[in-house]
C-alpha cells in the first residue's frame, strides 16, 4: 500500500469535526440538536440572491475569467467604497470562498518554513492552509481576561525571525468576537512597516460590528497599503456560505501576479456562485439592518445568559457573531463531547466548539467554548436552558 | 516590500495565458478569433442541469458536507456503475472541479520533494499543482510519431527513485486524445504495483472514446484498487466547466482520511453546482449520444482538414477533444503569437495553444499546436481556412 504524505497525517482534525458524527448520532436518536458549533447562520441569503438564480438564461455554463467575472469584480469596488476602501478593480481577485483566498495568500506569500504571527485563540483553519502551503504559524496567546485584546506589540516583536513574513489578524474576530481598536491597528501597522512584513487581514464579518466603535480595515491604514492582503468573502454578509465565493485583495503588484498564476491553474471560481454574489451585493439597506439587528439582539441575550450560568464567564463580543466563554470544567473537549454523547435535557442537548481547536499552545482554552450565535432568540434561549442543566448535571457527575 | 514566495516565482505563466491578451486586442480590433485554445465546448449544458436552478426552494443558500451532497454522491455512484466502476459511497469526495481533485490528491499523497512519473505531453497545470504541494513532476516525452502512445515500461522504470510516489496518467488524454490500450494499462499496473506507487489516473473524458477501442479505467486494473486514485469532473461530459464540480475517488482508506481534513479546512464544495451536477447525471441518453456524435464528426473533419495543409500533420485521436498537430514551422509560440498580433484572414484570425507549454523538456513540442474542437464544423472549418492562409502568410514573411 503506497504511504501518505506527513502533511495530510500533520493536518489537525478539529476538535469540532471529532464531534460531528457523535451529534449526527444524537440527532438519529430522536434527540434535538442546538447547533452553535459552526458559522452557519439561519438567516436567509437576500431575496435578490435567490431570485437571480431563476433567470439565469445561459446556454452554456461556461469557465469565468480566472479572476472572476467583471462585472461582480466592479460590484465588490464599489461596495469596498461604502467601507471607504478605494480600490482598483484589477486588485480585486474572486476566490472559492474566503478559503481559497486564504490558502493562495499563502501559497504566493510564503515559502516553505516562511513564518507567520497569529494572535490565538484563532481560526482553526488558518493552521491548515499553513500547513498546506509548508509555513509555519507561530501564535500569541490573548486572553479572556483581557477580552481577547491584541497582545502587546513586544510579544510580536519577540517573536520576530528572519523567516518571517507576515502578520495574520482576523477582525472582527472569528472566534473572538473582539474588534481592534484603532490604536491596535496603528501599533499593527508600524510594526508590519517597520519589519517590511505582510498584513494577512481577515475581514469577512466586517458588516456585525456592535459597539459603536469603528470598523478599521488593514486598508485604512496609512503608509502600508501594498503590504495588506485583505481576505473576504460574502458568506457570512448575506448568509450565503454555501456558494463559494470570496476574495483576495491586494495592491502588491508581484504578489498579485503570483496569486493569478494560483487562480489559473483552478481555472475559475464558481460561475453561479459569481452570479448570486453580485445580486446580492445589490440586497436592500433593510435587509443589511435587519440581519444586523437580529444578531445584536441575539448577542445581548446569549451574553447575559450565559453570564447568568454560575461559574460562566463571557466577554461582550464587539463583532462577528462568535463569543469565546469559560465554562466551569476542566475539559471542554470532554464536556462538548459528553453533551453529546451522554446527556440530554427534556429531549435537548447542545453542540459548541471546544475552544482547544482554536488555540495551538497546548494546554490554552481547555475550560473554553466558542459559541455562535447562528440560532434565533428562542433558540437560543432553549440552547441556554440545556446548557445550565448540562453544567449541572456534568458536575454532579465528576465531582 | 515584503518578498514574495518562491513558490508562486516558480509557477510556470502557460503559453496560452500569455497569450489571452493578445486575443482580446484582437477582437477589440474586430477580427473574428476562432478560440481553439482551451476546452471550454460550445456545447449546451444538459436542460435539466439548467431547469434546476429555476426549482431551487431553499430559504438559505448553505454550507454542504465537506465531502459533498450524500445525494450527489449517491447519484454519482450510479453513475460509476454504469461504466463498471463498484465504489462505495464513501470512496467519493466532492470537490471544486477537477483541479482541486489534482491539488488535494497531491497534498495528501506527496510531502516535499516526492516525485510523480507523468508522460508528456501533458496538461499544464498538473505541473503547477505539484508546485503547490512542493512536488516534482518527472516526464517522459511521448511523440507524436507513435502517436502519442505510452512510452515503454523501461522508461518508466529507469526513472523510478526512493522518492517516487506516483505515475499521473491523463485518459482518454488530453492534450493528445490517445486513449491507453488494455495492454499498456496493464503494463502500468504492473508497474506500480511492483514499486507500490499511487495511480493517479485522471479520466474526465471518459465519454468521449471514438475508435470502438474499451475505455479502461484505472478502477478496472485488478490488484491495484487500493492505490488508483481517480479524479473526475463533470465539466467535460455535461459541458458545465463554470460550475466547478469535480471528485477524488479513492479505496486507500488512510489517502481519503487525510483528503477530508483537506477538504474540511476549505470546508464545502459549491452547493450550487453541486445542484446542477445531480440534475446534469439524469440527462437523457439522446443528449450525451448527440453529444458524442457532434464531437466524432468535428474530429473526423478536423484532422481530415489538418493533414490536408501541406506540412501539417495530427495523428488521429482516439478520445477527448484535442489533437496536439506538428505545423510547419519553427517555433509554434510565435506563430501562435503573430497569428493573433500580425495577422488576419478576411478578418479572422485562429487561437491556438501551444505545444510546449504541455512539455517540460526543453525544446520538445516546438513545432506543435494543441488544438481544441470545441467549436461547430462550420467555424471549424473556417478556422482551417485561415490557418492554411496563415501558415504561408507566416512561412512567406519568414522566408
Amino acid at each position: 500500500m503506497p504511504i501518505v504524505s506527513k502533511r495530510g497525517d500533520e493536518m489537525p482534525a478539529s476538535p469540532i469535526r471529532r464531534l460531528v458524527p457523535l451529534a449526527y448520532a444524537a440527532r438519529q436518536r430522536g434527540v434535538k440538536v442546538y447547533a452553535l458549533n459552526i458559522g452557519q447562520p439561519d438567516i436567509p441569503t437576500p431575496k435578490e440572491g435567490l431570485e437571480v438564480l431563476k433567470h439565469i438564461d445561459r446556454r452554456v455554463l461556461e469557465y469565468s475569467p480566472s479572476e472572476g467575472l467583471l462585472s461582480l469584480r466592479q460590484k465588490l469596488r464599489e461596495y469596498y467604497e461604502r467601507y471607504n476602501i478605494s480600490l482598483d478593480v484589477d486588485d480585486i481577485i474572486v476566490t472559492c470562498g474566503g478559503s481559497e483566498a486564504v490558502l493562495f495568500a499563502f501559497m504566493a506569500a510564503l515559502d516553505p518554513g516562511d513564518e507567520i504571527i497569529v494572535p490565538e485563540p484563532a481560526y482553526a483553519n488558518y493552521m491548515a492552509f499553513a500547513i498546506s502551503a509548508g509555513a509555519k504559524i507561530v501564535t500569541i496567546p490573548s486572553s479572556i481576561e483581557d477580552g481577547f485584546a491584541l497582545p502587546p506589540m513586544e510579544k510580536f516583536e519577540a517573536l520576530i525571525t528572519p523567516r518571517t513574513k507576515g502578520i495574520l489578524i482576523c477582525n472582527p474576530n472569528n472566534p473572538t468576537g473582539y474588534l481592534y481598536s484603532m490604536k491596535e491597528m496603528l501599533q499593527l501597522r508600524d510594526i508590519v512597516k517597520k519589519h517590511d512584513l505582510f498584513l494577512f487581514s481577515d475581514e469577512v464579518y466586517r458588516e456585525f460590528c456592535y459597539t459603536g466603535a469603528p470598523y478599521i480595515s488593514a486598508f485604512h491604514l496609512p503608509g502600508i497599503e501594498e503590504q495588506v492582503v485583505l481576505i473576504d468573502s460574502v458568506s457570512k454578509r448575506y448568509n450565503e456560505c454555501g456558494i463559494r465565493i470570496g476574495a483576495l485583495i491586494t495592491k502588491h503588484k508581484h504578489l498579485r501576479g503570483n496569486v493569478m498564476k494560483f487562480c489559473q491553474a483552478r481555472l475559475s471560481p464558481p460561475l453561479l456562485g459569481q452570479i448570486v454574489a453580485e445580486a446580492s451585493v445589490d440586497s436592500s439597506r433593510q435587509y443589511m439592518l435587519d440581519t444586523y439587528n437580529e444578531y445584536v439582539e441575539r448577542r445581548n441575550f446569549l451574553i447575559d445568559e450565559i453570564n447568568k450560568i454560575p461559574g460562566c464567564y463571557s466577554p461582550i463580543p464587539m463583532g462577528a457573531f462568535y463569543t469565546v466563554a469559560r465554562l466551569p470544567v476542566e475539559d471542554a473537549d470532554d464536556f462538548c463531547r459528553w453533551c453529546l454523547e451522554e446527556f440530554e435535557y427534556e429531549g435537548q442537548t447542545i453542540f459548541m466548539a471546544p475552544a482547544s481547536g482554536f488555540y495551538t499552545t497546548r494546554g490554552m482554552g481547555r475550560d473554553e467554548v466558542r459559541i455562535a450565535y447562528v440560532l434565533n432568540k428562542d433558540e437560543l434561549r432553549k440552547a441556554m436552558v440545556v446548557l445550565r442543566h448540562a453544567l449541572e448535571a456534568y458536575n454532579s457527575r465528576t465531582s
